[in-house]
């Protein structure tokens, strides 16, 4: 399964988890709908999105560009969310020095045939294209290392509970943690505590 | 609820997680069990267990020691198992400095009047045992900051589904990760990828 079938998952399962819906100059898919699983704009759109720095990160895959909008993200983190995208490794590279707590999760397929079949299945691009696309991820295997975490999607429900598992863990790292609050809980003071 | 209340709640639902069994000098409580609890031996037994290089960490608590046997981590690790065990700041600290690798999580009293039940609440302590204890829990809210992660200990389902996700998600981190495992379920290798 994709992406989204493990993002699907999570999603409902996990509390103040948003996902980040990305703009895209790609035409629609059978099925899909603006604003949920993108929002669709022309190339001209997407120029003055970039010109006017309304995009976090944005990345071109295959002639087609995917960019991340930054107002809602902002506003989603200043509420104490959690915000997850679905992007390659152009728009993480872009995340990961804009937002060092950003936390890179990836998604391993768990066959070549099953990443084959993935790239080839939509059954409605060109040679050409399916061509760049397996070079491309080919690029994204090599770079796992610049990730935090990885997954091996051969399972659904597994790869489910270890991306859930995740986003609870990094939850309650202590760099990511309120003092204020934890000594408060005792009645006490972060100062008092020397945190 | 005690450490060993989320610790129990958790050990059983996570495959491969093995609850490291410390050495005592202290008399076992009503109920413990020998090999179970603790390995309870005589102060002569503990110094030789230093001399001979058996513990991987040990502290002194309240006129008391306690220590981790270092051949069954070993053996446990060897096997790929996750070992877990139940050590105060003075032993995290010397599980940090030998084992890189360890994660550090620390249970946060959930009030200050709960800390404080706990400490008196045994009844079979002198007061000024009571009285060390009570710095020392002091000194150990201070070292929060030296731990990976912290989990509030004020709900034993919340406590127990957190230190769950952190063993899990800890598990799927990239510098842990095999890729030659990984490289080979494409068909391919790590050399051939560059990981």
């Amino acid at each position: 399964m994709g992406k989204n079938t493990v993002l699907n998952a999570v999603l409902p399962e996990v509390p103040d988890l948003h996902y980040s819906v990305s703009v895209t100059t790609r035409a629609p898919r059978p099925g899909e709908v603006h604003g949920r699983d993108y929002f669709f704009v022309t190339d001209e759109e997407f120029d003055e999105m970039i010109r006017t720095g309304r995009l976090l990160e944005w990345a071109e895959f295959v002639g087609r560009r995917y960019g991340t909008p930054r107002d809602y993200i902002e506003r989603c983190l200043d509420e104490g969310l959690t915000v997850i995208m679905d992007i390659d490794i152009q728009g993480a590279r872009q995340i990961r020095e804009r937002m060092k707590e950003a936390i890179l999760v990836f998604l391993w397929p768990p066959s070549m045939q099953e990443l084959s079949r993935r790239i080839h299945g939509r059954g409605q691009d060109s040679q050409d294209a399916i061509t760049r696309r397996l070079s491309w991820a080919r690029q994204e295997l090599e770079a796992v290392t610049e990730y935090d975490y990885v997954i091996v999607n051969d399972d659904l429900e597994k790869a489910a509970a270890e991306l859930r598992a995740i986003i609870i863990a990094e939850r309650c790292r202590v760099r990511r943690t309120d003092f204020r609050q934890l000594a408060a809980k005792l009645g006490t003071s972060a100062d008092e505590l020397r945190l």
